[in-house]
């Protein structure tokens, strides 16, 4: 029944991921290049050109900040910069479209039907080039007044780290330690350059001592940000997500160990976990959230 | 109509202040004292004493953790330990009653008729003899998974100052710095010792450079934590209550300062207001908690 299936469209800066979906379970998955060139212009007729017929809604998880409104304020990474995709998507097929962030998407996938399944209220943290999380409170998606609730990447732990410099304009920010890019820079001031985050996490695992001591480091500022969104919204459980997250429980119980030296003692019953449903969540997560 | 009266009854250390109210209007309200003695077994009969007749709902907002199922974990200033009040509450008056943190309850009610007026989602920052908080998303109180949302007083701002000794066990949490407690901690670490906040804060607001240059330190974190927590939440406003808080525009705009010099570009636009309800938030919150 097309009245019951719904698009989920996860829109990478190299990929767009593409599911139809039905009471949760996905018919059909498939993938379409990003092309970012001329703007980004032909990155919706692209998408709409793959779809296989109509469908009762959509939704487009986008890797940029989403207004309440649903207005895109800028996706560097297509080439856009302030629109509204939904409107064009529904003049180009019909079918209602709603727009969210692609890490709040991941994170209403996790809590539904992935590591988060089973609990109400879940902070989901995407360890990546950058660190994005999304917040799921009672149930639903709180994307917050501007589209930045989550942004946990950019919690202040050390505003006088010069050598912390971030993307944003401040120093000091969780992302610069803790986000692959972060654990990069930490193993290069420790006399390790030009090493990524999987080869850092990995020869940590294998007994690298000083590497090991920039995991740590990385993890030591994780737990304490994660701590610090736990003091203020209080979930059931945590999710990390991301490709940092691939290095699975070494890493995870390095991060709730970080978690259960700073948190609230109240808060210490919060149980972090792991990510399961790797890169389909984005699509996942836009498809329930094309549900309403 | 007494099905559309309710008691608001917001239980403090020293005094227990009750409102009945009606769609909004407070019809009377009065206050008993709080006999902490026997562990505070005679609180709540003596509360009950005092109420004029039937009504739909009460709640009670009380000074400690409160659990989603409505079990209170401890209120030392009451003498209460874990306990579920709601139920004596009923048994002895036939009214059904909730139960919710007094912060969360001053957060709901400055939402609804107070400094955040006109707002569905804010922080309320309650700023005492620690730093307490309520959460305001979508229009509802979110209390957290073990009722801690809000705990913005034990951010971690500095985990290496050993002379920042929080009550929760810590070091360098925020209300360390920015409670009355921690302001007048740091005017002694500044050679002032033995001064109130009220004094410090007076004397900076008349002049006083050594004391200023106290006051901006805690704005500093505070500003810095609040921050955090909107980078966390993205509410539309934030509402500075609380004793300190009487300081007005003076501590205000100081607060807003160090917000705009930490807080994520696209939070930037966040207002810090006052609240305007001074004591009787707690009490008109809970009547407003009571209403569902």
């Amino acid at each position: 029944m097309e009245n019951e299936r719904y698009y989920g469209i996860d829109i990478g800066g190299t990929t767009v991921k593409i599911g139809l979906v039905e009471n949760g379970a996905v018919l059909d998955k498939w993938s379409v290049p990003t092309d970012t060139s001329d703007n980004g212009r032909n990155i919706l007729p692209d998408i709409v050109r793959s779809l296989p017929g109509p469908a009762a809604g959509a939704a487009l998880a986008v890797p940029g900040a989403v207004l309440p409104d649903g207005t895109v304020n800028k996706c560097v990474n297509l080439g856009w910069g302030v629109c509204r995709p939904t409107e064009e998507f529904t003049t180009l097929t019909g079918i209602p479209c709603r727009v969210l962030n692609d890490a709040n998407a991941a994170a209403l996938a996790e809590q539904r039907l992935g590591g988060g399944k089973g609990f109400e209220s879940i902070l989901f943290v995407a360890l990546g080039t950058g660190v994005g999380a999304g917040v799921i409170l009672d149930g639903a998606v709180r994307v917050g007044a501007r589209g930045s609730a989550g942004e946990i990447g950019h919690l202040c732990i050390d505003p006088e780290d010069q050598a912390a410099a971030c993307t944003c304009g401040h120093h000091g920010c969780l992302e610069t330690y803790a986000s692959a890019t972060g654990i990069s820079r930490l193993a290069a001031l420790a006399g390790y350059p030009g090493l990524t985050c999987k080869q850092i996490v990995d020869a940590a695992a294998a007994g690298d001592e000083a590497l090991e001591a920039v995991v740590d480091r990385a993890c030591d500022v994780l737990g304490r940000g994660i701590a610090g969104a736990c003091a203020i919204i209080d979930p059931e459980a945590v999710v990390l997500g991301g490709g940092v997250a691939q290095a699975g429980d070494y890493f995870r119980l390095k991060v709730q160990d970080a978690f259960d030296r700073y948190a609230f003692h109240a808060c210490l019953g919060t149980e972090i976990r792991l990510a399961t449903l790797g890169s389909d969540a984005g699509m996942l997560g836009a498809a329930l959230y094309a549900m309403g």
